[in-house]
């Protein structure tokens, strides 16, 4: 696996496999690797791509009170997962290296940002977009995986790119869970042992409405949230936001049908975990 | 020279054209094109570039009070011009091909955006930012030329070619003047033959200020400003703005030396009209 650290040098990595006929494909992430970003991995290679992963904690998205500083780090464990990922470069960009002290410019995709996450972290999509467009024109990938686990941000990135006309597919790859249930995160590391097991009644509320969906065809928004809501109860934790939504247009939907979802974030003690569970 | 009307038809025009080795040029404008347009046009040309014209006035950048309705439009003479020039292809999108109904992104340039010609247009730069951003994502130019006319829209350009990483080059080229000494401008239409003798009084100004600069070396911005506004005052216009600032940071400096210019603005009866001096 190759590893590069600066722009010059990832620009030639790619420039070259792009000549060499390879199709590019790009997974961003703040590293600290999780099966999450593994199964994203192994799409990219599944569709043959040259793959880069980006590892690359960015301070941009973070509010001035979050977690930027105490955000969990392993260069040398993420660079072992790589490997055995069969990726082809990690591009590991220092600060300094994304950020010039001048950087001004910011890439908004405005209303979309500004609901569900955006109450609770204002700027967070400013920083998230600014930086994939980042990462966009500096790989220049033909396409970029995501994860359903961040669902408005992969609702986001890809009207970003259809807003600003940049030249590739944005491919959505499904939430992975761990064998409890909880989302894949790298945030989970943050959770005690004790708050983990309260954590579970999130991805639980959201399995419970995905079975009255699909099994008893159950559509009905509030129905839905009213039973998730007495789910998420049981537990001592903050329940921050639970939506049903149109996967394009983040607005409120009365019922579940094709291209809706229902996007929820809690608060466990210091911890704030997101999950969501949608119909494509 | 071929005319392109839709994103796909550029894309594959300039792909055939790299693919023989030519460098992509673009030179964006909203037509209704002179001799500063042809100016840039043929910088491009001597450059080598395979050259690309874009000719769209961009919605997203004029204000709900601006004129934007009334901006001059003559698509036949603008193709005439391009041909006589040499041009290899223009771009001429429609409205709804450029932006679908739901665009939400913006690119902002933030500070930058605020002074000077933002604070009598909010908002401007943040559409000239988006549509030149979906350009050069559509065209991938290896250069893009911008005129010194427009000083404060090329140093926001240059910014955000630099902090989103853009992979190409902005040229600056110099401001093209009519014969009486007006900066070249397809809001030129907009004056009276009595207007006109009046807005003389800017370019006057500020060619008064430039041979102080380099003929006297007197390089006090308070000297030079307050003997500019004493030209200006001779006549009946409004002075909007006229500040000396720093050619990256736009903020005020209080001498003229390299990287520094003096931009200013009138209004000559409704019309608003820029012009500046610049030390490179």
């Amino acid at each position: 696996m190759l590893i590069a650290e600066k722009k010059l040098e990832i620009k030639e990595i790619v420039k070259n496999a792009r000549s060499e006929g390879r199709t590019i494909g790009l997974v961003p992430t703040m590293g600290y690797l999780h099966k999450g970003h593994v199964s994203l991995i192994n799409r990219a290679k599944m569709d043959g791509c040259f793959t880069v992963v980006s590892i690359f904690v960015n301070p941009l998205q973070f509010g001035p009170t979050e977690d930027f500083e105490k955000y969990p780090r392993d260069i040398e464990r993420d660079i072992e997962i790589l490997k055995q990922a069969d990726t082809d470069v990690a591009f590991i960009p220092s600060i300094s290296e994304m950020y010039h002290n001048t950087h001004l410019t910011q890439v908004d995709v405005s209303i979309l940002s500004e609901k569900l996450e955006g109450v609770f972290r204002p700027g967070h999509f400013k920083g998230v977009c600014t930086v994939v467009a980042k990462l966009f024109n500096i790989i220049r990938p033909d396409r970029a995986y995501f994860g359903w686990k961040d669902a408005q941000q992969l609702i986001i990135i890809r009207k970003m790119v259809a807003d600003l006309d940049f030249n590739l597919e944005i491919v959505p790859v499904p939430t992975v869970r761990e064998d409890d249930g909880l989302a894949a995160s790298s945030r989970n590391v943050y959770l005690s042992d004790q708050d983990r097991k309260k954590a579970c009644v999130l991805s639980k509320a959201l399995h419970k409405i995905r079975k009255m969906v699909e099994l008893y065809k159950i559509t009905d928004v509030r129905i839905l949230l009213e039973e998730s809501k007495k789910i998420i109860e049981t537990e001592n934790v903050e329940l921050q936001y639970i939506e049903a939504v149109d996967l394009e247009t983040l607005k409120p939907v009365t019922s579940i049908k094709k291209n809706t979802g229902i996007l929820a974030a809690i608060k466990v003690g210091n911890v704030r975990l997101i999950d969501n569970v949608i119909w494509e």
